[in-house]
């Protein structure tokens, strides 16, 4: 992840408590991925929290994708927690199909975040999964929830909320 | 779990699509479970997604305190499928710590039911998740919503809610 | 996968349970994965038991790659169940980083094959886990080991070793 | 865990890495799990990697039955990594099926142990898998295999091997 230092014009405090951001686009990330046997259960379909780690994966994905390294925000001091999650199932995926895990950032207040997920069939005919995951940025060292994003990750945040 | 044919005069149609039946007590079921290596991730913590694992088990072994095995269910050719998911992170479990996974069902519309889910400390003092899942029984064999529950599994269910 | 019409030809009874076929050339098969949190526990590096996961998306990928479709041979009525595995652990992975999995298959007798299994470092510098694993056929109506594998898949196989 | 302290007479030197105890005894620690939707995969049986989250619950179930808290050995520094694992697949078990996890340490040598298990049927009749693992006691402040365990856990397993 680019440094603070190398961004110190931008509008870092853009985004506070009482401050909210909300997306301009409805532009999705989409990761893909095939069912595979560890991700079923006996009933020949995709196991109701496996898809929790395609969110997961595709959150970091999505991160990735606008300049956040998940792993090098966490040597920062700064961790993402899951606050808030729901679910919707609509139907289910078999063994070798594969799914579109399809994840946005609608809205940002603070130190939170909220995403919106669309799992859907390769053709996008099917939809399979519908979600919400609101994150929240926590310092590692405290313990506790942050008071400010670290300013390259705002930044980049807001980049690509506008 | 006992068959339709040894309880006939029960009153089946109890419940229908168009008819809720609202739990009348707050009695909770109680399942304990001690955090595990495998349930936590990198930040020293239960990962997110594992309390699916723990509530699926709670929810499972709550049917069974009511008289229903869910494996015979499924032989009977009825499963239950989670159609809706939501939860809420309180706060973070930590290696070896005990939680208690507390599940009831708040009430019961046609096949659809309705579960509340608090995961707290043994001492009961704190709260790590709240949760609601929507849960609905599906014929095993035509891969649908099915119109009614099998007599002796509602009728546990409305004993149960009473 | 092809159906064993297509290939009346073939030496399909070369390989027997008395009669081992080895692997002619040491070429891998390469799959990777990065490490995402709910692959890590709370010593911060990958638990040990998500590498079944990555060694079975790498298997069937490989199965795959010599044109061998894992569903669609489960619905021709032949399933293949780990038998025998063993590892070695010599080196955690971290949050982020990069394995390359690699999979051959060294040899087959019957319906038994054997895989080998190295995951690696992006650049191949790093080990950090080495095994074996055992497979065998089932036929699924049975619940049985097949006496001998679908002729298609055998061919598969043979073509893969030579 | 008792602290070091609390024992400074016992022969904490007994076990060296050229120094091999084995156990004197066949006594099995056991733990019990029933089978649940999550624990199966499409084939409707356990899938194969859901055993190591069984096997890693008995042995820290075992350790805390020899008076070892493992979560309070990882506050005193000392983790315990697998290094070495192989199983062996019986028979599949199947959804609400109860399994018996039998964990028993057979030798010690330095700061690596040896377990074997067997997964069993609750009436003893069935062997689902069998297996052994090598653990090894790792310093986590340098990240480094330990020279010696830490006196006290040294002593519970001599204890637990006589």
């Amino acid at each position: 992840m680019s440094s603070s230092q190398e961004s110190p014009q931008l509008p870092t405090t853009a985004i506070t408590a009482n401050n909210t951001l909300k997306a301009t686009t409805e532009r999705w990330f989409e990761y893909s991925v095939r069912v595979q046997p560890h991700h079923t259960d006996y009933a020949g379909i995709v196991w109701h929290g496996t898809y929790l780690t395609w969110m997961e994966t595709a959150r970091v994905e999505y991160l990735r994708s606008i300049g956040i390294d998940f792993a090098d925000l966490i040597r920062l001091g700064c961790d993402i927690y899951v606050v808030d999650l729901s679910l919707h199932y609509h139907r289910g995926l078999q063994l070798g199909e594969i799914a579109i895990v399809k994840t946005r950032m609608t809205e940002m207040t603070g130190v939170q975040m909220y995403c919106d997920y669309r799992i859907e069939s390769s053709d996008r005919q099917q939809v399979y999964v519908t979600g919400k995951v609101t994150l929240v940025a926590v310092d590692l060292e405290k313990g506790k929830i942050m008071r400010q994003l670290p300013p390259a990750v705002q930044d980049a945040f807001i980049k690509m909320l506008e």
